[in-house]
């Protein structure tokens, strides 16, 4: 844990948030400001700072994120509809906090155009 | 693998791609529609539908991706830049093959706008 990371003090109930999910390693809660009908960031309970900063102990983590999401879908009601995940990583990607984040959207029809 | 899949057919060569990237569990390749200055597709070498059909074997298939991500962005040299990674998963994301990709898109300031 940073004692410094917004989605740090998000997991330790420091800064309240709205919770949808939560296991060993994963903690899910809605965005603040939606990009869609639905829109959950699922983080890692351990300060990773970015895809880039993964390490082999990070594996469970990446797993547990995959597993939880469609938990998540399958709770929230849009297994069926599906959702599209986005993962932003360094300077250019628009990466806000740095603590690894999957934003998972859902409830709107995405269509082609992927950017 | 599945005989009817674009992407099963491009990892064993049957149909032509411009690979960036190859190890045991993934194969990496140019979109051949960018939606990006660099637009690499990451998938796994074994044919999973969509994150939705993720089963307790495929860990090691996410893992090798999630790493090859990183190698990709070393050797194609936008490591420092960051990158965005979009996943779609089902009929509401935008999702136009079923089996599993990992958009990996870089070379843009993508800014705070996620969809």
């Amino acid at each position: 844990m940073d004692n410094d990371c917004l989605f740090c003090k998000i997991i330790k109930g420091e800064v309240p948030s709205t919770k949808v999910y939560e296991d060993e390693f994963v903690y899910g809660f809605k965005d603040i400001n939606p990009a869609a009908p639905i829109h959950i960031l699922v983080v890692p309970k351990k300060h990773i700072a970015s895809l880039a900063e993964l390490t082999d102990e990070d594996e469970k983590y990446v797993w547990a994120i995959h597993k939880a999401m469609n938990k998540i879908a399958e709770e929230q009601g849009f297994k069926e509809n599906g959702y599209r995940v986005v993962i932003n990583c360094g300077k250019d990607s628009g990466q806000e906090v740095m603590h690894l984040h999957y934003h998972v959207l859902a409830g709107n029809k995405f269509g082609d155009k992927i950017v």
